[in-house]
């Protein structure tokens, strides 16, 4: 049953440990590992300095260890066993210190006492560790001893691309990133999801080119816009934001700033009708990389997909969004999810009926012989079909006014082809 | 009170025992009665194998007798009895069957066991008998003689035509049905009410010409479009299906494909103000003609005014829809409404006030002299009229817009024509 | 706290005594008080007989003294008293009535018996006193003295009218009416805040020019336009009727014709942020001189702006609507209104981000270094605008998308241009 969210899962836990950040070896192993499961993927390396808008490419950063010993000598803290007990691009530390002026460098939460926070300082240098709150408390006073091995230095940005040519040069766009540490939802899940994708996708007679990027958050979409944007605008009808898509609640889209892009109704279609429960957030509630895809002036038809939205769940950007957090069958419902909106895409043609009035179907054998009621539904939905085929509208219009999943009707229009009452007008 | 309706029920009584179908002899029948009332109902004849779109003309069907004798010699099923004894379209038989066999041909509903169910096969050949479920259930085993003296031969198909010319060319269709046997709402309630709306309409000058036709359902509209549509789709500015308009229930309206098309306007503005209570069913509801009228391509304004809806009333198709379902007040009821839909098409002018500011109403006289409720409704409705009448909107958008039924403003626009203050831009 | 409305009401009590209608010295008196606070409102004298569209100005009315003298010699009705004693623009009498003819000259509300109502008979000559029920009821059958001094006669019809030039031609406007003798909230609020309003615009820095007109009512409003008419409809982009805007009640608005004007839109958005609770009227509810700016063929984005409307509480039109209806409070909250829609339509111009994706806020220190709520608000609020400033939106338009009022993004907008972050399209 979760073959699939099986796979992804595997994948997941074996980029688990790595020591991701927004640039960094980190970044490079990740996208090494996806490189083996699709290997059209492209690793591009963009050196520090490089402008791009009103941003540029950081310094790399890396980093081999970093630990704090107590008082009593014992190493409290300790990168070894969590990415995440150290800040972000810290720069390098090697002294002691008293209780007093290590407080000033930990992070904790007082609310959540036996998380780990995840905190980054990418563009103001400082150097600070993450700890429970729990254990923050047991601190006694003394001299400690801080040591952060890293390197803040001229290198580049890595990111991935995978660009799967189709019959037609337009482009549907999938965005997923990789620059947070030991984190499954709020990071993995994106990327191992859209790999799974990728992987259907090169078994597919594609119609649109896809074009999938795995990028760092921020500073990576708006790099790669830099160096895109215009074959982006050109080319892209939708796309979509992937992001936490492993666990087990809610499904959830959050909408392009224009609201009503072909992304957007694919999207509130395939959901509303695998998921009606799910969340829709304006794109007032954005804060991942349709930030820049749909900034003004960019103006893609970027929509996201999520299960629960960042920020919206307790573990979120803390060591307890970790590999209980998502489980196989949750990045399965995803994926699903992401699948029914890019077959959409595909069979999103104008239909025209090609004879005025309704045709005969009885002499055509389209009335089934046995009837039952998943018959009548589907003569209900071709004749229905049939009635709104005029030309003016999508499949996905059709769809969405006769209130039927896109995907029963993709049968019905290959039957009616064959039978030569429907054409494309696409 | 129901001299209207009590002239429509008597023709419907006329009209019921006459054994109808899509064509033959019974139609022609039905046909000549209402040409003795309206005189200038022309009868068509579209022969046997006449191409119409999709489809073709069907062979005629016309039947004298049918019974069948049950093993005891006595005539359990008669044809004389009730034309709803046998299947409709029935090829001829005449043999002695097991009441096994016998039993593949008869049609009853156990959930209604008194009446006797309306069936038809109009494309595929058969026999059949129809009768009570209660009377199925007491049939002996044994041999029974089954007889069924019909034919099923080229001929033709026969419709109605009324064309009312008027000032302009421009037309109002009406469409009704006439190829069920005896059943008094979902049949003669349409062709009788529609008839009396003809006789009214010859007695007014009009400023549209009236196209009324009474065909048979689905293939009839088939075959007078393929015939007519050109001309159709140049004149018709709206139009209403009429079916089942006989009962003392619900008022009901089902929408163009389109659904805001003047004949979708006028509709809602008659029973929102006279039927506030009215049901309102979108195209997605469809059954009758308007299926055809509003195909793509076609793509007629044309909506339906029914009182209860075909297949939301449990008579419907059965031996229960006689003449105790239908009333005279039931059928004036619906006559009412179609006249004052057509009343309300007749005045729908676009209207423009030939003064700027308001105009000086009282050195006109058309203030009231005596204050009463009534007379200050008047002024208020006068006011808003005036206020709105702006070239931009119609008699019927303005009413809309003020929220008052558009004959209570009729006779208010004279006035004002008359003192020059308000012109017509039409 | 109420410095402003403290000064507003004192200028409303100088003005009450006077006995104004829609013509005569009593509406002379009141404009060059009116002027003694702003000098550059200029006094207009139209003569009667002049016509304006379907109307002309009407004779000029002045009283000089009424009185009512019982069969004791008692003076019980006296205009001295209170000029709402005598129906607006009555006649002269002089002479001696039984009380039955006195009765059909006299006015007062059952419902409300101890207030005057307020009466006028403008287009129809007539005499009339007005007085309380409760009064009413007392007077004893005998010969009444009835004596009104008062005079009709060619003259003019007067109004007041402020040009303040702005930086561009193109207009804000705002109508107040001074037609109505002893009466605080149906009258004089309106005038006395609009002065305030103007003597404020004098001190700031104008972009646009203001029309502010004082004039009767109905009359008033169409001789107004009759001289004005094209280069109002040239330059006018937003108008308020400010009228009823005293009482401590509710704050309400009126639409204009059209309904979604700028004047609206910036109505709606301001009352809908600083009183959420406001009552939003329909044109169809329309009583004052909106009637003739919204006109056909006039058509001015007007809308009204009031506390309680007129109409809609007990005292209107009595002579209850004195000066303990209104309060310093009350005007200087429709103050403060005025000028917060004022502010919006100065500040309202379309605008666009520079840069492409997100700017770099941290580098040019916008993001607050100390965050509190009110910051975290700030921030924001900053990215939203910036993600919607995009060329195709007003700051009104950008600031109701986002959901907050705006004059809290106008220091935003400030900050953002000093930065070349954002530019005016306007």
């Amino acid at each position: 049953m979760t073959e699939i969210g099986d796979s992804i899962y595997a994948l997941a836990k074996e980029l688990f440990p790595i020591c991701r950040s927004i640039t960094g070896n980190g970044v490079r192993k990740t996208l090494r590992i996806l490189q083996a499961e699709v290997g059209m993927l492209e690793i591009h390396e963009v050196p520090t300095g490089q402008k791009a808008f009103d941003w540029e490419v950081p310094r790399e950063w890396n980093i081999r260890d970093a630990y704090v010993i107590d008082p009593t000598g014992e190493k409290i803290i300790d990168f070894q066993q969590s990415n995440l007990n150290v800040v972000g691009y810290s720069v390098p530390v090697d002294k002691v210190v008293s209780l007093d002026e290590l407080q000033e460098h930990l992070h904790s939460l007082p609310e959540q006492p036996n998380a780990i926070p995840y905190i980054t300082s990418y563009y103001q240098e400082r150097w600070g560790f993450c700890l429970t709150h729990t254990q923050r408390e047991t601190l006694p006073p003394g001299q400690y001893r801080v040591m952060i091995n890293s390197e803040l230095e001229k290198g580049s940005l890595t990111y991935g691309e995978i660009i799967l040519p189709g019959r037609v040069s337009e482009e549907v766009f999938l965005s997923t990133y990789i620059c947070h540490p030991s984190m499954a939802n709020n990071e993995l899940s994106g990327p191992t999801v859209v790999t799974q994708i990728a992987k259907w996708l090169q078994t597919i007679d594609r119609h649109y080119t896809y074009r999938i990027v795995f990028i760092p958050e921020t500073i990576g979409s708006i790099v790669y816009l830099s160096r895109n944007l215009d074959e982006m605008k050109q080319n892209i009808i939708a796309g979509y934001n992937i992001t936490c898509v492993g666990d087990d609640r809610n499904y959830s889209y959050l909408a392009s700033r224009q609201g009503d892009t072909l992304a957007d109704r694919v999207a509130q279609h395939v959901l509303g009708h695998m998921h009606p429960e799910f969340t829709a957030y304006s794109y007032l509630d954005r804060g991942s990389d349709e930030r820049q895809y749909c900034s003004p002036g960019v103006d893609l038809p970027v929509a996201s997909i999520m299960r629960t939205k960042y920020g919206e769940y307790p573990e979120y950007h803390t060591s307890l969004d970790n590999l209980d957090l998502v489980s196989a069958a949750g990045l399965q419902g995803a994926y699903e999810v992401i699948r029914r909106c890019i077959e959409c895409l595909e069979a999103n043609e104008t239909l025209r009926v090609t004879v005025r009035c309704e045709p005969q179907l009885g002499k055509r054998g389209l009335y089934p012989t046995l009837s039952t009621k998943r018959t009548a539904e589907m003569v209900r939905d071709m004749m229905n079909l049939l009635a709104y085929a005029d030309g003016s509208r999508t499949l996905l219009e059709i769809a969405d006014t006769i209130g039927v999943p896109m995907w029963e009707l993709i049968p019905i229009v290959h039957r009616l082809k064959d039978e030569g009452l429907l054409e494309s007008l696409t």
